[in-house]
């Protein structure tokens, strides 16, 4: 299944479908449950943002091969999927797109490794496809920064005095930089000029960001396909952008509600989640989600005029009205 | 600190030092605490037996260049490093070569992503140094196997119907598997003849299988120097050899026993490790490590003669006879 999402794009829906057919390749040698739990993971409709990004990106230089593209493409989603999974060990989730996680079906032991096959086979893909040693390089030195990103974190959930560079910084290493290297990796496979490998990255980031705010907007909002919010973030003490924006306000009352209730009940979240709504927290968060968006449509315009970018504006303004 | 196995080889004790460097260069990126745990971890005196591998094996081919080898070194132990760090989540330990894990001082968040920094630190150093880019598919795919052996691993732990077949299954995977590559690649950076580079293998695994027997001997055995047996592997539900084989023998007790006894106490330990020994338990693990030694040896001697085929003879027969 493909996130609908693509459905108005039919060329980029079908090459998504050749991704995980890809993906679903790779994980074939492993033995069952692992495999099954992997497989449903990947064709659970995820938005398949960051193989998307690449395979766009991939279309503004000269060299043209398409196997050599899907394959990195479902390279940046199987490196997506490793920190997912690893991520379920550390959050202990109990599902992941509706699907039970590795983690929980098969303990720490098979999620660990389970992660870790991923990471490899993500580098195996890229050492496969790299048109030089330099861009596996590249990839290696972009993923490292992710990792030091997320060890150097400071600590935001539960702190009520979380600052929104605090914020920023944290979801430019967790979401923006690993579309920024999916962007600019298709720029280099494309062997496109410098300039717009140089775009791609600056494109990726802006996006990447006002995807993760909208995610954490989403939260809080509910949608009316969703019904109402799921407020998950409060739920599991992980402060972000609405919520942090309200902490900020001067007089406001919140820090010390939540000092004296670190773990809030169903009643304290959904006060808690109104006193956000209504101190305008969520406003001033979507207008930062729509800020990142029109810094990267700008940068898109200023790409060679052609289907693809028609294609990279359109989805980065879905990106930021899709309710789920 | 070089650990005293390579103290009479100068010229690969020195190369070990500046392994350590290269590694410490590696982590210096990260923040504290992480990165002094890490730094702990490697100056610790661990046997850096892959990185010793890699660096005697580069010796028996003509392409001489010494910093790639030191590098590719460097990434073989911080490969080692990574799955340890892991392995501590995984198994909840307290302790590696006396110092305190990641995963105990500040938790599975950080553990995990420090393995998988590493995991991505051994990925760019060996792009940087690969002859051509076969050799860095080759890493991938030997990495990949390891993982999907940790996946598709029997059970043998607490797990009276463990056979050695499955035991040997499972080291092999564990231990001789990165031993193999380890060899195997030193021998593809000098650009060695394709027969040294088959031949590099076999030794890595038969190697690798009898260091790993000879480790888990040892727990059992003691030594003159550590004083009394350790028993770890017995306390913490680990059925290594000497046990399986003792499980093995006809009209055993010992299955119906720990069926009972899933969780042994301090004294049940004892008498476990009593009946091990009686039963001659001890003598045949050490017997087949010292088979796996002398088919490492016999293709050792196949070699080409000249020192660095003496070195490796001179520590395959040490790592038999160590204590500890």
């Amino acid at each position: 299944m493909i996130n609908s999402l693509w459905s108005q794009i039919p060329e980029l829906n079908q090459q998504l479908e050749q991704v995980q057919g890809i993906i679903l390749k790779q994980i074939k040698p492993l033995n069952d449950p692992v495999a099954s739990l992997i497989k449903q993971q990947i064709t659970s409709g995820g938005k398949m943002l960051r193989p998307a990004c690449l395979l766009l990106f991939s279309k503004f230089g000269p060299h043209q091969d398409k196997n050599q593209k899907l394959q990195a493409a479902a390279a940046m989603e199987v490196l997506h999927l490793a920190t997912l999974i690893h991520d379920d060990v550390i959050d202990d989730s109990d599902l992941r797109r509706n699907v039970p996680t590795i983690q929980v079906q098969l303990g720490d032991r098979n999620a660990i490794y389970a992660g870790d096959y991923l990471l490899t086979v993500y580098f195996d893909l890229i050492s496969q496809v790299a048109n030089h040693q330099s861009e596996i390089i590249f990839n290696a030195r972009g993923i490292k920064k992710i990792l030091r990103g997320e060890l150097d974190q400071l600590q935001i959930n539960r702190n009520v005095e979380a600052t929104v560079k605090m914020y920023l910084r944290e979801i430019a290493g967790k979401t923006a930089q690993l579309i920024e290297l999916s962007a600019q990796f298709g720029a280099m496979l494309a062997q496109a000029d410098k300039h717009i490998i140089h775009k791609a990255r600056f494109i990726g980031h802006n996006l990447g960001m006002a995807f993760q705010i909208q995610d954490d907007v989403l939260d809080y909002l509910g949608s009316s396909k969703l019904g109402k919010p799921k407020l998950e973030d409060l739920k599991n003490g992980v402060y972000t952008l609405p919520l942090i924006y309200t902490l900020c306000q001067e007089n406001s009352q919140l820090p010390q509600f939540l000092k004296q209730h670190p773990q809030l009940n169903d009643s304290q979240i959904q006060d808690v989640a109104q006193i956000v709504k209504e101190q305008g927290g969520l406003t001033a968060a979507q207008s930062l989600a729509q800020k990142y968006t029109n810094k990267a449509l700008g940068l898109i315009r200023e790409l060679p005029q052609n289907q693809y970018r028609r294609y990279l504006e359109q989805i980065t303004k879905e990106l930021l009205q899709r309710q789920q």
